[in-house]
């Protein structure tokens, strides 16, 4: 199994949340970094992640911004 | 100075490549795990940034995919 | 501060709509345009904008679609 | 002709770079505010468009960060 | 009217689900396939549409994800 | 294996272009419909694909847009 994206990490579920129409997953990334992911609950539904399950975050590499301070 | 966006990470640049038009960002966040950024060669410009240099890394939750094995 | 991204708008926060999960705010850019930005009432309540406060909008370029009529 | 994005801007092209397969397009929008957006050169084409030309810009609220300072 | 994007499919709209701030779009593309839109209740509102209407499906390529097996 | 996304198809690809920095993918999808990605190089050439190859095609929900005629 391979993506076509430059960034994939392997993270925890640590918690979700669900509104009327969109879901939110926490995720706990290696360092104790936090993530977050906002996806439809029926997608939510689909994947069956409960806290606690070991996922893969995907996100394209166009996705990302790069700040300086 | 705060950011509309769940996944706020603080990188260290590690390679930038230059296309005609693009430009291809790589960074570490902690843990060692890379991340890539792709944007406009005049964004990179502008950034003015180049390896070793410090950046923070925004992601808006909505891009983030999640993906069960 | 400097992002990587072409599109970057001063605007006034004019209205604040809160959902379940998600949150609308509604902006006023120069010569009376509106635009609107979508986030996570997490990151919303971490901005802690209201209307009247000025903020700065951050669009890629990627994610900017030409339309001809 | 109606468009499921909350973003909608009328513009003019005042200049487009074209790289090996992806192009950019510089737009002016009301009040002199410059944006840009990035394409294949195949879309590029495909709009046929020219510097001087008015186009329509639209942006899906979800891809518009908004950040404090 | 041309779209600057590579991904345009003429599509049926099959469902049509709203939450508090934003609404989901079923639609039926070619060959009984079924695609997704996630967009504003606003932006459903604008739109007008309902179950049986036909509609454009525009994605930017860049927002398109491979994977192989 | 489950995609935190609506939008998946199956497709073949049938083109492959290269630029400098960022890639592109022609794909067929049943019906003869024809789709594009777009993607960096270095995850052009992770993936391995060539002409002819069956592969899975994700899109998040939000980043379809609606469009009326």
């Amino acid at each position: 199994m391979k993506y076509g994206a430059r960034n994939q990490l392997t993270a925890e579920v640590t918690d979700i949340k669900r509104g009327t129409l969109m879901g939110q997953v926490k995720l706990k990334v290696p360092a104790d970094a936090e993530m977050a992911s906002v996806m439809t609950l029926d997608s939510l539904d689909d994947l069956g992640i409960k806290p606690g399950d070991k996922v893969r975050v995907i996100v394209k590499a166009i996705n990302v911004l790069v700040v300086t301070e």
